[in-house]
């Protein structure tokens, strides 16, 4: 691994370092994901013992706790409802194993758990709608339920609510090699689409780190926002069509596969992100974008949050075409890796520096997407932009650098406690907050500031020897208050679910919170469909 | 002009070709439009007589008429009212004047003409409020109103409904050069936006032949396709935010200006595309683009449509990041132009093709945008997926390629009688309808296919010297029922206003109307907003 400085001769310098091809690197950058969230999961699993029937737990390491009392209105399981979906779906469809449920009822992160008697496995919207037209009549609860990978306490039920877990609707319908649009059922695994469009040189234009169990009804209904998004856009745009089942079993046909369509209302955006509490989505199209072959990776420095915005704009304007990931962290995080993993080292080590970038750029020419990327670096030097960096050699050297990114999470759980914040903030304001922070908590705790700068999502993370309510005082609700003041959102990307369906007005106002309540009622007027989720328990009932 | 032909030694003249920066090339584009449209309406104009108050009169050229009952709730306007309206908005915001109230009744096209006998210039959000809330409580039907350049008779009134016209709030409210983040209110005109972006190096992610009159307002409320969705998608993708007010006065706050907010559900979708029927659009956010240099321009032929489609393909995945405009047309649509048009010649006129493909990169580099397409041309020529193709040199050649492409909407009304169908359908099956056509038509009328191959959109145009009830009669509801058996669009970008609310069972299925309906009685109980339109009249009551 060569690097680049800022000297006159930075040209043949550049040119001198090995850019090859380098398509698996988001490989490695998934498997880190992957690890990092197991390690979560053993923290929390030890922080609090699990298994409480009909209560919540959560908050291990952030957010205030939620209690809800169950919907009095809904019915309870009974021996007419067990044999009326056995009837329906068959015995093997029709789950009540205790080991099968308790894995049904807990959250990826074993942060919430509920008490669900009942799993039931359609195979069919038709099955789909069966189920929901008797759960409306008897007024039975229902979790919609896909991967069950949600972060936010949204694909578990929260008491004896009937899991519809919708796994066994894993058909993809058609594919269109001309458009690249492709049809498939809501329980198809995002891995299971990578792998059947990369044989038909296509991609899907979300990728996750739970992508080996997340499903693509579940990325829809979360409106899941994942790493390619600075390049493809988010679902609203790239889900063509859906097909979504009320609460009543009506089944809404929106399964469109046109790129333009003025027909009435678009009503298939409700269903994007509404986290299943609108409809289960049971068929999705969406549009792929064309697989390509050449990507290249950069490790850069700056010096203040100023050239971390300018280089952002830069990079947006020169490389904006093949600009394929744009993400920061700060010299706090940089040193948690550093300090966390033995294997770890600075790519960037001759002087510590107050801000490291990632870029990444995918393209369809190999050469030219090297060669645009290296006099992008090179301008951005002599504009005083970057004050160190390096491009990746080789695969080795592009994992090492998604690492570091990437490790940020898992190296903050290993440091001790840590209080999580996921948020969306204008890009020019957004790391006030980390110093803000800062100045207000002093030596109490650490600040840790991340994210996808392209994206304007930073993850905000306070490190601590352990749980201290003072400190979680001086965090809450300051920095709901603050996110709000600035006009930006307290869930960038995971949703609200259980976790967070109270704090709602921080990002929304109540005009349009009540509205939000209106079409719940509208559409599911039971609200049986996924409760105590989404919106506020005051509306929500 | 150089031409370039499928020799053993492509490569040089390639390369001999010249081929200088087009930047200014879409500007020829959109004056063609515009003469189009002039031309249009005065045909039209002479068609039918104007002026008959209370009745709805369409279909000079195509569709069956609609004749609707004026609703019999609605109040009519009197003294009272009309003072409420002078002291809220001040004397000249309240226009009573006949000849401003002709122009405003009177849709571009002048195809739809309605009768109100009042106008009202609200200059904020707050005084938009207050109209509806009174409007509400008084059963006073509201047409809401921009530029009035729709096509589909959704911007005029039907009957006496008050219109309320948004032109006089027209500020830009900030810019975010970091983001390219654009907040503003309703009524800015598109190519003021587009000008003032260009003083900051970006340009909108929409451009229409009427941006000279429609208003960013109107374009987000009938979710308006223009030339540049094949590259930066549409405006729900776009649009980060948005305000509206309901029809009871109520401001929805929705006017985020975040890429990522999943905080609830994402409502601002809702008034993307929904003509103002179900709240009035006051401001937006909207995410722009930076601005990029170099344009090239190709004009192609190939000699089937199969090869069309393959080339499309081709074109996704060789100039994916570049390619900004894919358009085509048959041979029909090109004679008609050359026999209309003195001044036009065909750029490939050695033998006439069956098929004509324009298409536009856009890119950052200007000498690697070329060599790109020079490369991508080169590939398809050898693998015979073009027969012939030119590349334009100068602004002059660029122009000359997209008049033919634009001319062809001028060309079919010189011709004589037009049936005009805006269609999105399944690219694969897309020629098969005008192969269809042609056969059932046989002598009686020409048929001529044109449009945006990338967006899958279709222009079926019928040809004949004069219009006659028995050409009709086999067009529709054929096209309506053939394009609804594909599971096209019978609207890719237009809407359905007046002019299709009565056909939109051919495009949703009854269960996603009826949910459309739904929603509307919910916002909008009264039904005072944009009467008669988007909505079957049997549910629009």
């Amino acid at each position: 691994m060569e690097k680049w400085r800022a000297t006159s001769n930075l040209r043949r310098s550049l040119k001198s370092i090995l850019n090859r091809q380098l398509s698996s690197v988001s490989e490695f950058r998934y498997l880190n994901e992957k690890r990092s969230c197991q390690s979560s999961f053993n923290l929390i699993r030890d922080c609090k013992s699990l298994g409480q029937v009909n209560a919540i737990q959560h908050r291990c390491f952030s957010s205030a706790s939620t209690l809800v009392q169950r919907n009095p209105s809904f019915s309870t399981l009974n021996f007419d409802d067990i044999s009326y979906f056995k009837g329906l779906l068959g015995e093997k469809s029709v789950i009540q194993d205790e080991d099968r449920l308790e894995t049904v009822n807990t959250d990826w992160m074993h942060k919430y758990k509920g008490s669900s008697k009942l799993l039931l496995l359609p195979r069919s919207t038709e099955e789909v709608a069966q189920i929901l037209r008797y759960c409306n009549s008897r007024c039975l609860a229902v979790v919609p339920q896909g991967g069950n990978t949600g972060l936010v306490g949204g694909s578990v039920p929260v008491f004896d609510e009937v899991i519809v877990n919708v796994s066994s609707m894993n058909n993809i319908i058609s594919f269109d090699k001309v458009s690249g649009i492709l049809v498939c059922e809501a329980g198809c695994i995002l891995e299971n689409l990578i792998s059947f469009l990369d044989n038909q040189g296509f991609i899907m234009p979300l990728d996750l780190g739970a992508k080996g169990s997340c499903q693509i009804g579940g990325n829809v209904s979360t409106n899941a926002g994942g790493l390619r998004l600075v390049r493809y856009g988010s679902l609203h745009e790239n889900v063509l069509g859906l097909e979504a089942v009320l609460a009543n079993g009506d089944v809404l046909d929106m399964l469109g596969t046109l790129r333009k369509d003025n027909t009435g209302y678009d009503l298939k955006h409700l269903f994007i992100g509404s986290e299943g509490s609108l409809g289960i989505v049971t068929k999705v199209s969406i549009l792929t974008p064309p697989k390509l072959s050449s990507v290249n990776i950069a490790f850069l420095a700056c010096n203040d949050y100023s050239s971390c915005q300018k280089l952002l704009m830069e990079a947006k304007r020169k490389l904006g075409e093949i600009l394929s990931a744009f993400e920061f962290l700060d010299t706090e995080a940089m040193n948690l890796v550093l300090h966390q993993f033995d294997g770890v080292r600075n790519p960037l080590p001759a002087s510590m520096h107050n801000f490291y970038i990632l870029i990444e750029t995918t393209g369809s020419d190999e050469s030219y997407n090297r060669e645009k990327l290296e006099a992008f670096l090179l301008s951005s030097m002599e504009d005083g932009l970057i004050s160190d960096g390096v491009l990746a050699q080789d695969i080795n050297q592009a994992s090492s650098f998604w690492r570091i990114r990437e490790g940020v999470p898992e190296a903050l759980m290993k440091a001790g406690a840590v209080y999580k914040y996921d948020l969306s903030l204008p890009v020019e304001k957004m790391y006030d907050l980390v110093d803000d922070m800062r100045i207000r908590l002093g030596d109490m705790a650490k600040v840790v500031g991340y994210g996808h700068l392209g994206d304007g999502n930073l993850h905000l993370n306070v490190s601590a020897p352990e749980y201290d309510d003072k400190i979680l005082e001086q965090i809450e609700p300051y920095v709901y208050e603050w996110t709000s003041k600035h006009r930006g959102s307290i869930s960038a990307e995971h949703g609200l679910g259980l976790m967070k369906a109270n704090k709602i007005y921080y990002s929304k106002s109540a005009e349009t919170v009540q509205t939000m309540a209106s079409i719940k009622k509208l559409l599911d007027p039971n609200g049986i469909l996924n409760p105590y989720k989404v919106l506020p328990h005051s509306l929500n009932s």
